[in-house]
């Protein structure tokens, strides 16, 4: 598996997938910029008389739930829709959908529109989408993690998507095949946009990669190993260093430290 | 003061305060940032179909009015009419109402419905505020600062309010108590956002504390002693580290910083 | 031509002007910081009911159409006219504008309105709106550069305008005078909102010019030589590091910097 994940990578740098955003207003910058740094083309096209036209040209579209404006639902919607007529894969972030009724809503339409190709959220997010009650405080986790493969495989069968739970470890699965990532590092916490950010390269890595569960899979990993190597790149683990050298390891990822590091073990 | 400014501190790091934010998009990644190196939790939650829901679970919320959308207009009241039926403290952050009556609008509409616990805007905003013709250039306080504890005191006693007056010199009161900060530096106006900032910081202080003038001052006092922090971390007084650096130093901020060097004065 | 440039950037600091804009929530902060580097005071005055009153009081507006919601689109309009009827002058980054049809409309209401003073984009931008086939991939250009010199002075003459492509080579034109920039740096494709970045900092130079044409060149020529200083900063070209020290570069970049470094050459 880490072969795989080392050579959708390098793909990614090599074929620079353009990934058409819908996303909040908090972290619209930091995905931009990280897409930039992990070799893709970021484009935030997020107005209603837009998406349907630019979807068609992407590699993959990314929808994030956070900061979702009366325009952006509409938007979302109509993206979604496009890129399912045109077999554009759509990678769903639904941030704070345990605490916020509203963002239920719109993820039932996306899944009812058979739009989505898979969904990255934070172990609360993804259990509550389970219907597994997951805890959560705001657009934080706040779940122990308990059952959350579970919770995982059954939403991967029930709508037929791979689902991706971040947290101290990530869990992947599309309800045949699961893997568990154990890189990571717990200054994630101290910034805000880790879980986004994550999400924007699943949607970068899922548009190159053939086999779309190896795409989540080498997103995750990439975005733990170089949360890695940017704490050990600090003198002291602090939010706003840990930020900027974030940037930079993404973009300094190599091969080795894929092959030699990832922490992943598959079922 | 100071130890009760340390205790708040503490406090609020202990219990991770939740903050709903409706904020303008030039600064809201910087506040979420912000608030987590706080300690505090923060929620960007501004959909005008998610305000009133999602405040009954926030320890406090943050309204700036710096890019005020249409939706966000009507948001900002509805979230704040319910957090006064809740009992939920409100910030207000009356960015530019020196410069664009609209926000003055806006913000007779939050007094009038006695929606507003405490008020942060630099002086010339605050002066405006109070009818003591504040001198702003667009968001920018131009102002001398000349009768600026009696702008305060003003405003204070006739919303009943707590105001904030950053500056050189903060000013802080609720009418009957007053302070004055002494910390801080130049710094600050080099970046975008300053303002803010210690505003998304207020209201995790003021969500936390019993005593809300003392969070107010807690905050205020903690964003100018980071500062000094920021600014004595670096070679050169340069914007761009300084940014990165101010988010670490508030982190890092210890009790022995705000005892040993907090300058306030209060009487 | 230096001399002229390295006067032109005193002057924005020493008179700090007032840049209104409405631009893309991808890099609003990033615009607003980078003025703030400058020496300018930005505000980004954005809401459809204050953009009027508004720009009555700026030295220049900058109009970047990168995600152009509704609200942003009437609003430019309303501001474009309001500032063409008092004289303030207006910058306008057609971001996009070869992927997407819409933003061709409301450039032609732009120009049609007699409103822009100078248009910035990319090569593919640009020869996009010259109707020379720009070659752009979304937001990126991949153009090869060929006859953008045509195409810069075809559409300058077209509409009136000053118009500045910027590349590997920065193309700058108003028809009878053109101006290539040599300076630069690659590192700026790897951090998102380069481009938007120079286009506030030609907001600035041009609000505060006698001769528009010497402001845009003051902007491009500092935001090229600032990359390169940037970039010197760097042990290694990471992405991150380059953003922080670009924000450094543009505020300490001296006198010297222009004159001894700067490669223009105008015919």
């Amino acid at each position: 598996m880490l072969e795989k994940i080392a050579d959708t990578l390098e793909k990614v740098r090599k074929n620079t997938p353009l990934v058409q955003a819908i996303t909040n207003y908090v972290t619209i910058g930091d995905c931009a910029n990280i897409l930039l740094c992990f070799g893709a083309s970021p484009a935030m096209v997020e107005a209603k008389a837009e998406v349907e036209q630019f979807v068609g040209m992407a590699s993959a579209l990314y929808i994030n739930l956070g900061t979702l404006t009366g325009e952006q639902y509409e938007a979302s919607i109509l993206a979604a829709k496009k890129a399912a007529e045109l077999g554009v894969p759509v990678v769903l972030d639904p941030v704070a959908c345990g605490a916020i009724p509203r963002k239920i809503e719109i993820i039932k339409e996306l899944f009812a529109a058979k739009a989505i190709t898979a969904v990255k959220g934070n172990a609360g997010e993804i259990k509550a989408l389970a219907g597994f009650g997951g805890k959560v405080r705001g657009v934080d986790s706040v779940d122990d993690g308990d059952n959350i493969i579970d919770a995982c495989k059954s939403l991967a069968k029930q709508y037929n998507i791979i689902v991706a739970a971040t947290g101290k470890t990530d869990v992947l699965t599309d309800g045949a095949r699961t893997c568990l990532i154990e890189n990571g590092t717990s200054l994630f916490t101290l910034i805000t946009g880790s879980g986004c950010m994550v999400g924007a390269l699943t949607a970068a890595a899922v548009g190159i990669a053939k086999d779309k569960f190896v795409g989540c899979a080498a997103a995750l990993l990439a975005m733990s190993l170089a949360g890695e190597n940017a704490e050990k790149s600090l003198e002291k683990p602090l939010p706003g260093s840990f930020h900027v050298k974030l940037m930079d390891s993404i973009y300094s990822l190599s091969r080795d430290d894929v092959i030699k590091r990832g922490k992943i073990k598959c079922m």
